[in-house]
């Protein structure tokens, strides 16, 4: 790859891009179904209808003329929403332990190749989020998993949630980049998909133990993109980053 | 100072609290001033003279009633202004020249205490910039000057500039604390005054270089803040954050 063709800002999702957040709240979620009397709901299946309910969330959140919310916000509606579907009322909990459960999501880990692979390409690039995340969020949970971002920008920055192009295009222009000078680092797809079309550049990141070594939801989107690799240090490789001191 | 008093997050000043910026930009513009055939303009009065302006187009931003508009932007303006005031037309200029000027204020050299000062209080509150420059403009300085910032907030997150309410407030807002549980951390009396009438704690920082040894422009602010420190190492040692291993 020719050196001209490298972007000026490397910009991330983060749930399932940089963070295993399956195994996170799934661990944190057995915890709390136990202490609510629920250890018969498998913890892990309870964490993936929290998740679909996310990303159906985010895909129509502009059609619903909704008022930016954040998401601290929505993943706690989001966790009534499931626990009603399993039969229990979020009425009948306290707040304060409904409050800690929905920050499980601040406080996810690193896949293990997340920290040494971020601190390389940060000595090259600007690394910055690009997450739907908000700043509170993605502020607990760099300094839980040890991210060195940049700066924290994304969908509260920009008041778009992703796929909605001003995501993209508000982070470029916030950057003081063009689109294509800004480079998406993601895990799915389609939030690729929806980068390039804002003439983003765009790198993927394979992270098949996101859903436990099922197939990515959005497989069918998938196009040649300007940069693959299987970690954020083999993206460092690709991207010419020298090896740690 | 008992630890319940302690705040929960640091949020910083920048521009002469963590770093200096008229020996940078004086240093700068001796070369600009020369480049264009002005070397026998001062460059340090030149400089204090963009600061100057800055100064005062901040005070009265909000009352001008014109849209937010970012400090990399205004900065390009306060420097067309003040070349007039020299007698420079900035049209007889390349733009590429004004720009690389403009951008003098991305590469500002930190205080000696700076860099070591942040990476402890780092350790043990989130610290975050809540400066009028852009995150543009922050994050480019943040590269230059090693500053390891968990968050890039502030001016252009909010859409206010201080002293405006609002930039205090919705940068406590953005961060999910009370007032009460932010403290701004500043060598000027008078944001710091504007922060605790938002109710926010506050850290006077004493910069006498700031402006050569001359007495701070806002001495009459001056209040007795809840902590007071002559560097950000002191400020370290004042809220008990260990030294570095």
């Amino acid at each position: 790859m020719a050196v001209a063709g490298l972007p000026k800002v490397l910009a991330f999702d983060v749930f399932g891009t940089v963070v295993d957040w399956r195994t996170s709240v799934a661990r944190e979620s057995t915890t709390f179904l136990q202490r609510i009397g629920r250890a018969d709901i498998d913890a892990v299946r309870f964490t993936d209808k929290w998740r679909y309910r996310y990303l159906d969330v985010m895909k129509r959140y502009r059609e619903t003329g909704r008022d930016f919310t954040v998401l601290d916000v929505l993943h706690r509606e989001m966790l009534d929403e499931t626990l009603r579907h399993e039969g229990v009322d979020p009425a009948d909990l306290a707040p304060a332990l409904l409050q800690d459960w929905t920050f499980a999501w601040r406080r996810l880990a690193p896949w293990p190749d997340s920290v040494a692979g971020l601190t390389r390409l940060k000595t090259r690039f600007p690394i910055v989020t690009l997450s739907n995340g908000n700043i509170a969020l993605m502020l607990a949970l760099a300094r839980h998993a040890g991210l060195p971002w940049d700066a924290i920008l994304g969908a509260e920055v920009t008041q778009a949630y992703k796929p909605d192009p001003e995501a993209y295009l508000g982070t470029a222009r916030i950057l003081g980049v063009a689109p294509g000078e800004l480079c998406l680092v993601a895990a799915h797809h389609s939030d690729l998909a929806a980068a390039r079309a804002c003439g983003l550049r765009t790198a993927y990141i394979a992270r098949p133990d996101e859903y436990g070594g099922r197939r990515t939801a959005d497989e069918e989107a998938a196009q040649e993109w300007d940069w693959s690799a299987d970690s954020l240090v083999a993206l460092a490789d690709e991207l010419g980053c020298p090896p740690a001191a």
